[in-house]
């Protein structure tokens, strides 16, 4: 039997599919998947989508002690009574199915270790990617493969600010508002924004897809939060749309975990996840690029997910996964991690500078002397909305150089008196080839 | 112990990964993968790929004898000498992993059920998509859902030839000879370029997502061998992607199966699945629209989708789902189909019509007397290399109407004087909408 905790927007659309639709889940997968309990403090939202009083719980050691129990799903979120529950369901010998990115991004390898003591197992196809069966598709859809490159877009409020200001021409801010006014972003975005939510979900991913036990702290993040919708407006112009792209990497066997604002060219097949949507693509030594689409949250398409997970596990497959796969975090080393400064990118620059004679050879002098090479420059109408009246635009593309090399320029070229301090820097990400052997 | 039996393309590829990449696959998944016999008659390419001499086979008895042979890999092709062995392998109690869409488009029902007689277990991963692990991804990434709609982009050879003749304005028959000199058309392309080998795919996997014993003769198919690069033109010009779309969707209690060249949207999330790339899009209940997207054939790539069903296989995890999930075709009904005249889209209509006074009052009313409400109308220059000298291109887009009166009203076109005999038709397919509840 089936112990749901935590009854909110993701807890309700899997209650609704293990309650409304038992008969058509028995008839299709020839499984019993009784939900027994639904734990929560709260039962307004169980309620009013009709999941039945008699499940409601709200003493989580009666599930823990009942040995009917052999799945318990958490969807409570956070760190704190999360883990609590996770912890100690897997110790009373549960399975536990998870949408908890945060909890598995900073627990994985503890978490994984005490479900193979207790011999059971943990299913987390939702926490990567929402209603998108990435975990499957790495784990077991690429099995046979070295997957050496995952590039995603994994957070839906972040793809839908960028898709409305790509689209609408909106600024960030009206863009957030409208994802707000949506319910497409929280009330408190942050985790959304600044990319650690994509962070979370790339260290998952990149664990299962490079056979290392990737840590939290080595993603190096930006969030979209600084996007100016000029450079939006720039970009398009040139042919490249934005996109928060969540990027784990192999270069010989070093890492590298990133999640970044990047201009990637219209023709790239992640430049069409729009709106709310999620994509993954993943490439395999075999297989070469799959891609991966689907929603990224949402009640039911996350209980998808959470679905797909209940099958696994309460058919058994699960666990035979989870006993001979060997790149679950507790199984696996931690990777040596390429120097952030070392990764190379094409970048888009641009500086507000003073509409001087000399100053463009000024700025192309610095870029030169720190091995950057320009693929294209070009010198814009000053803007209307511009603050510092007397400078103007200057856009460069270069070709792909090193991340340091970029940080050093933007250095010595907020020293020059002539050039504004701000200076916009976005990596132009082009598709990477394929590397079937 | 695995035998393999069919070297050529793709068992290369295959024996490749289970001798080359062995210790890395042990690593991995935990599994002994051992490959004890490459069967064939002919071991060029065996021995070209550096397969050891000592697996070569040709006595297939030996092999069906052998009870340390639990994996036979089908990769004969056709469904002769295929389905004896897929037959004798199951007989013997040897699970069976074939990439023969043919195979189990034109006798599922039987072989699956053999399987089950002789409990054992059939992985035919690859023989939907190529390298796409799209069965996975139906049967058990989708596994909650009840999925109405499978649209599918599922011939590789065919979308390499549309992707020429958009991007580069290819006549049909030069992108054809393009194709082939790639090695991506066979020598006989007959089967690709009819639409058969969509139809193949689309039944299995209907079957799989409908949950009915799915039948090829059902399906309707159009190849796109009649494809005018003329059309394609047109077509790109008003935003529109040629794309050989196989289809399958349920309406009610009804099923419809099809295979077509169609225009779709540039903004359809298929429409960038481009040359000899395959995509299928999913339509779940819970989960709304999710797509896969990958190289549909080739060596390793459909190699890899092997693999995975030998990991599947081999741990066991695949009879687990062989015996729960009950939309293999041996379990289900056949569907009831479709009137494939009732089922409606908009279309694009081309006609070749003489240059007088009242020839499209005549067009448009025959058109209205079928119920087609008519959403765009365009009278092109005459073109250079028209034969019929007189008549001018005239070119219409429907709202959405039955196939039924495409017909009908085509079939009185042709009637008319002043109306040339050829009158091209092509579905345009607005990208479905989700139907999440």
């Amino acid at each position: 039997m089936i112990a749901l905790v935590g009854c909110g927007t993701v807890g309700g659309g899997t209650a609704l599919l293990l309650t409304r639709d038992i008969k058509f889940l028995k008839e299709k997968t020839g499984l019993e998947l009784g939900l027994k309990y639904v734990v929560d403090i709260n039962f307004d939202n169980a309620r009013a989508i009709g999941i039945p009083e008699e499940l409601y719980e709200t003493d989580l050691n009666k599930v823990l002690n009942d040995p009917e129990v052999t799945i318990v799903i958490e969807l409570v979120g956070g760190l704190t009574f999360a883990k609590d529950v996770v912890s100690k369901s897997l110790s009373a010998g549960k399975n536990v199915i998870t949408a908890n990115k945060a909890l598995l991004a900073t627990f994985g390898e503890e978490l994984f270790g005490l479900a193979r003591k207790n011999s059971v197992s943990i299913g987390f196809e939702a926490s990567c990617a929402g209603g998108i069966p990435i975990v499957k598709a790495i784990t077991e859809g690429m099995a046979v493969n070295r997957i050496d490159a995952l590039y995603g877009i994994v957070n839906g409020t972040c793809n839908y600010i960028l898709t409305q200001m790509i689209d609408q021409g909106m600024s960030y801010n009206k863009a957030l508002k409208g994802a707000q006014a949506q319910g497409l972003a929280e009330a408190d975005p942050t985790l959304d924004v600044n990319g650690m939510d994509s962070a979370h979900k790339i260290t998952i991913m990149s664990s299962l897809c490079f056979g290392y036990n990737c840590e939290l702290d080595r993603v190096s993040v930006t969030g979209i939060e600084n996007i100016d919708i000029y450079d939006v407006k720039l970009g398009t112009e040139m042919g490249y749309t934005i996109k928060l792209l969540a990027i784990g990497e192999t270069y010989g066997d070093k890492v590298s975990l990133r999640v970044q604002p990047s201009f990637i060219s219209n023709q790239h097949p992640l430049a069409k996840i729009s709106g709310p949507f999620n994509g993954v693509s993943l490439y395999g030594h075999a297989v070469g690029h799959t891609m991966y689409y689907g929603r990224g949250a949402g009640d039911l398409p996350t209980a998808s997910a959470i679905g797909a997970d209940i099958i696994s596990v309460a058919s058994g497959a699960q666990k035979i996964l989870f006993d001979n796969y060997k790149y679950w975090p507790d199984l696996t080393q931690k990777p040596s991690y390429m120097d952030q400064s070392e990764v190379e990118s094409a970048y888009y620059l641009r500086l507000n500078v003073e509409d001087h004679i000399g100053v463009t050879a000024t700025v192309t002098k610095i870029l030169a002397e720190n091995s950057i090479s320009i693929s294209g420059i070009s010198q814009k109408e000053a803007r209307f909305d511009e603050k510092e009246q007397k400078s103007i635009p200057l856009v460069i593309l270069t070709h792909k150089t090193a991340k340091g090399n970029i940080d050093a320029a933007i250095k010595k070229l907020k020293k020059e008196q002539m050039i504004s301090k701000k200076i916009v820097s976005i990596p132009v990400i082009a598709q990477k080839s394929e590397n079937i052997k």
